[in-house]
Parts: C-alpha cells; structure tokens; sequence
C-alpha cells in the first residue's frame, strides 16, 4: 500500500518535554531476577553496550555481593568506558556498599524496606533504626566517595506509612543523596496514588534531588505508574527490556516509551535510538530463551495488525486514524489483514486497485462476501487473496 | 514448602465494591480482530459456556453483518439459555440494527466514531449527523424493541472534542440509551484523563445511565484505564480473556481482575469464580494457537517465581511480603527458584531444613557461596540443588 502521511497524534495533556526523564535501565540487575534471566560475562557486555548505544541515560548492574563472578563483570563494565552511567544495586549496609565502591561504578542505588511487611518479615528495623543506617552509610560515602552518584529507595514504598516515608526521606535528602525513589516493589500501586504521593515527595526533599519511581506490574499498571510519576515530577524511570524482573517484571522499556512518544515524539527520538527497539527486545528474549510475548508494546508479532474491515478502510486513508504511534518510528512494520471474516468491501476494493483491478459496486459486495464467508472457515493469505480477486472480477 | 496464611493487602485507597461494576467479555467480538481471532462456531459455544460459568455479567459477540454463518451462530448463543446477557456490537446504521434485533440478543451496543480522525477517514459525518443517526436509530429500537439494552459508544472517545462529546452523550442519554460507552480506540489515554472524562460524563448524562469502558493496551494503560474509570464512576468495564484484539488488544480479563481484587476480593470472590482463570486463558491460547504469554498477569509461567534471596528470606516467612495477590485465589502456584545465583542463605537454610539437615553459620555460608558460584554458570534444579545440601552437610 501507499503509505500516507501521519499527521501527529493529538496530546490528550500538556507535553511532557522528554528531557524532563532518563531512563535506568535495571535489565542487568532487576532482570537478574527474572526466573530466566542469569547473563554470563559477554551477555552484560553484549547488553550494556546495546543499551548505550540506544541511549539508555543509566545503566543498573547486580550488587557486587551476589558473587566474586558478578563483582568482576561490573569492573569489566566500568571499564567498557560507555557514556551511560553506570549504577550497582545495594542494602544499604556498610558490608556492601565498602563492596561497592570498590567496582569502579558511576553511582550506588540504595534500598531499604520501610513498609511494615517488609520491617517484620525481612530486616527487623523500625523507621528510626533505618534512618540511623542511613546517616552512617551515606555519611562515610560522602566523605569517602563524594563523587558518587547516590540514590535512596524505601523498598515497598506503597505499602508503607506515609509520615514513615516523608521522615525517611527528608532525612536522606538532607544527607545530600543526589535521588530518592519510590519503589512500587510487589506491583499494587495505582495511577493516581503513585502521581499524589510523588508530589508529596517532592515538597519535603530538596529543590535539586531528583524522584526515581520503579514499578512492578503484577496488577497491570507499571507502564502508567510509571508516566503518571513523571508527570508529578519524577525524574528517573527504572526500565528493563521486556519488562524483565521477578515474577512478571517492571515497566517494559519498549512499554514506557510507546507511552511517552505521546506527548514527545521529537523530544524522544532526539535523545534515543528508537529504531534500535526491535533489536534489543530480541537480544533479551534469545539471552533468556523465550520469545517476544506476541501482545508486546510495538515489536510483538501483532502489535501493527489491523484486522475489521472499518479499521482498513480508515488505515488506507490515513494510518493515524487507527495508529497512536508510527511503526517505523520504532522500526518496525504494519500488517494488514485484508482477507478475514471481518473484513469490508473497501479493504477488498483497495487490494483490487493495488492489483490493477476494476470492480464495480455489485461485483464488489459479491466478491466481499465471497471472502467474507470463505475466512470464516479457514484463514486466506495474500496469494490466496489475489488470486480471488484476478478470478472474480472476469466472472 | 509450608504455606503461611496470607494477610489481605491493605488498600492504598478506600475499596471500590466489586459490585459497582460489571464485565462485559468481548473475547467473541474484540478477540475476533485479533490477527488469529477467528473462532468456530463450536469455539463460541465453548466460550460462551466458559464465561458464563465464570460469572461474567455479559458476553459481547461480533456483528451479524460479518456473514451469515456468523448472525446464525448468535442466534444459536442466544438460545444456549446463558445467565450472562448476550449483546452484539453493531454500527449506528438502521440496516444493521435490523439484522441485529433478529438475533435475539437481550441488548445492541451501537457505535460511532466521534474523532475528528474518524469523522474525515472513516464515516465523513460532522456531530449534528452523528446526533441525527443516532436519534433515528435509537428511536426506532425504542418504538420497536423496547426490551432491548443499549449502549451509545463514541469510537475514539479520547481524540474527540469535549464539547462534541458531551453533546452526543446527552443527546443519546435523553433518548433512553442504558449506557453511554468510552472508547479508547487506539490505546493513547491516560489514567488521570479517563478519570476526569468519566466524572465530566457523569454530570451530563441521567443519573441512572451507565458508563462502559473500552481501552486499547498500544500505549500500557489499558488495565490501569479501565481501573480509574471504575474509581470515576464506570459501571461496564469490556475486557477478552489474554487481552486480544485488535493490533495488541485491550484491557485482559485476568490483568483487571487482579488489579480490582487487590480492593475487594471478597466482592471479587462472590461474583467470579476466579479459580477458573487458568482454564479460560488456555481455552483461548489453544484457539488462537498462542502460548499463554510468559508475562501474562496470574496465569503467566513466572507470575508467582521469586528468586533474589531477599525475596525468598521473606516470602518463607510470609508471601504477602511480595505478593499482592496470593496465587491460590487464582488457582494458580507459587514458584520458589532458590537455586540462583542471587539467591541468599536464608533461602538456602530453609531450603536445608525443608530436608531435615542441619547448618552452623560458617557452613551455611560455604554452602551458599558455592550455590551461587555454581548457578552463575548453569541452572540449577531443586533436585541437584537437594543433592549439593546433603553433600555439603556433612563436608
């Protein structure tokens, strides 16, 4: 088919300037703990340099503490010279972060648990003992390494008290940690509990640290948590390609970027290679051995099918009538089902015009119907299709 | 492993009654513009079956002007004598109409695209003549079928003029319609704007007009709209079983469920039964020749796999520390990988005295750092994992 021009999608809300937000891409990491994900040496080098290569603004790597293997892979990384920044994963405990800065790494993204699940049936602390962990960690770094890009995170944020969490942070961001986050960690945060509470962050910690949101999706919302974060003023997004991560992962980076193209489709291709998607969603799924879930964000098998007969009709005219975002602006392609049972004369009287055919009103309905009922038994292909066509329209 | 009883998550936001809303399953109609959606008649009965006995309020089936064969298998739906209502999505046309009240569906849900997309690449009509149609029509099912249930849907809700909107919604809501419908054609609305057009709608159409919500998953939002539509006062909320559809589909029946079960699953557990949703997704996975997606909500392979050690050394302890759901509501398992290398020792000593040994402090340490070393370079099953902790016991 001709392809038309597609004009720009209409933003349902203000633009949100895409340099507003960087992505920290947590495949290496969060990903590590996805059931298949266990990337040997070369597989991190082969990811990282992807993702830089992308444009991926940060990358987060396993702590050092999982393994002597996995401590020397992240001084390989740091040494790969990428222009991503590079980040280790780690409790907030003196043991690690000592690990830690030993790996030659750009920043430290800090947690700890402050939701009452998490203070019972994981560390044992209350929000004073966490606080006190804190001061004493992230002073002896600010002494000892005050180049270090610091982050503090309260694990399981949305299950926590919120004067537990605005006292947690406001004492971290007085200790100068360059970000706070906010971590949706069992995926039961909602659109608009995630964009209050951020707002609620943002007034107690300083004017110049930044908000991180990382989102599971185990109730369905980690993409939309994530746009409704940055919306109320997040800076950093955690991502991993395909969504990676424990049980059914975080926000997909392909996911969220189909979201934010909404609202700046230049702003994002100024800072990303979007074309590059389809091939690091492959990478992923061949490293892990499954593959690319056919309902994925834009590079799924079906993420460009157009089907009934009223959508094509519209799609011939003009794609954007059907299509929230080009395909090629990710690199990839549209299909077009033309020969189903639901499909509708135009779609069959714009195939037979792209085969030099002539159908009048009647024989179009007839030929249509023909179609029509001959896929409601089996599926037609374009040959199949064509060769109908050339058949009837002489009949 | 011992299964601890799990508490209720507590809701971050006031519980919404799970019956203040209904499902209208659109896997018969939306699943059929799926890529592979093209379902027999035996198929439909299967489904329909199936649904009916989950518990879904209503099953929405594909138009009678499809084909003959397909208006043949409605009627044969319509006399299988299902709880679930039966309705057919029909266009705001008077020929189509009339085909369908033939069928003996107990409701029409009309359609008409209001965006300025659609009104130019598709149907050409301006608002007054989408008005005008929709009073001939829905006038004439009044005088003539007064018994049927009908809904007004405007086709690409979310790229149409709020003044356009709100004129169609109340011109359709004075001439009796019993749901007016929103429709996120081409998956580009976000949560906080469903939630605001919901109320606006709210106000203009009769206090005992319902609204549905209908919201394509291209952009991530399609659970999380569907979900703040509820929260805004939606009453009918359309999903299919995986989500299919169109390109990549829409909102997935077992993703809202989740997402409403965390605020009232007893009201969840009263109306569904949810134990069913293993057996629906496979229905339809076998139907469209698709696996199950890895990272499907629930029923995915990993939806319940933990695996990093500060993960397992809670969730022995209690699951609710990183489950939002407990995995039995669904019928579904739980997955404990503690064989990985981020696994921990707590996970590993649990996993010791799962067999009866036991482990001082510094042999657990040993053990689990040869655990970790090992499955750094191949995946460990729970059989060798057994085999290494007997060895190493006694080492």
């Amino acid at each position: 088919m001709t392809q038309q021009p597609t004009p720009p999608t209409p933003s349902p809300v203000p633009p949100i300037p895409a340099r507003s937000w960087a992505i920290i891409d947590s495949t290496l990491r969060e990903g590590e703990q996805f059931a298949r994900g266990n990337f040997k040496s070369d597989d991190k080098i082969e990811v990282a340099r992807a993702l830089d290569a992308f444009g991926a603004e940060y990358i987060e790597l396993s702590t050092p503490m999982v393994s002597a293997q996995t401590a020397a892979d992240i001084r390989k990384l740091a040494d790969l010279g990428l222009k991503a920044k590079l980040l280790t994963h780690v409790r907030c405990h003196m043991e690690d972060v000592q690990r830690a800065v030993d790996t030659g790494v750009d920043g430290l993204d800090l947690l700890f648990g402050t939701s009452s699940f998490l203070r019972e049936f994981s560390h044992g602390k209350n929000i004073g003992q966490i606080i006190e962990s804190a001061q004493k960690v992230i002073g002896w770094l600010k002494t000892n390494h005050p180049n270090l890009e610091l982050r503090f995170s309260a694990e399981d944020t949305f299950r926590s008290e919120e004067a537990d969490l605005m006292a947690v942070y406001k004492a971290v961001s007085d200790l100068g940690v360059h970000r706070v986050g906010l971590a949706d960690t069992v995926g039961v945060a909602t659109p608009r509990q995630v964009y209050a509470l951020v707002r609620e962050v943002r007034n107690v910690i300083h004017a110049d640290c930044g908000i991180e949101f990382h989102g599971h999706n185990d109730t369905g919302c980690a993409v939309s948590n994530a746009y409704e974060a940055v919306e109320a003023g997040a800076t950093h997004i955690d991502t991993t390609i395909l969504g990676i991560g424990e049980r059914n992962g975080i926000t997909p980076l392909g996911g969220f970027l189909a979201r934010m193209f909404t609202f700046d489709p230049q702003g994002l291709v100024d800072k990303y290679n979007l074309e590059m998607l389809p091939e690091l969603d492959n990478m992923i799924a061949r490293m892990v051995g499954l593959p690319i879930p056919w309902n994925n964000y834009l590079t799924g098998e079906f993420a460009y099918n157009h089907k009934a007969g009223m959508h094509l009709k519209a799609i011939y005219l003009n794609p954007g009538a059907y299509e929230a975002i080009p395909p090629g602006a990710f690199g990839v392609g549209r299909r077009i089902q033309a020969a189903s049972k639901v499909t509708g004369k135009h779609a069959i009287a714009y195939k037979a015009r792209e085969l030099g055919l002539h159908y009048g009103e009647d024989a179009l309905r007839r030929v249509t119907d023909h179609i029509k009922a001959l896929a409601e038994n089996d599926d037609l292909d374009d040959a199949h299709l064509e060769a109908l066509l050339r058949e009837w329209v002489s009949a």
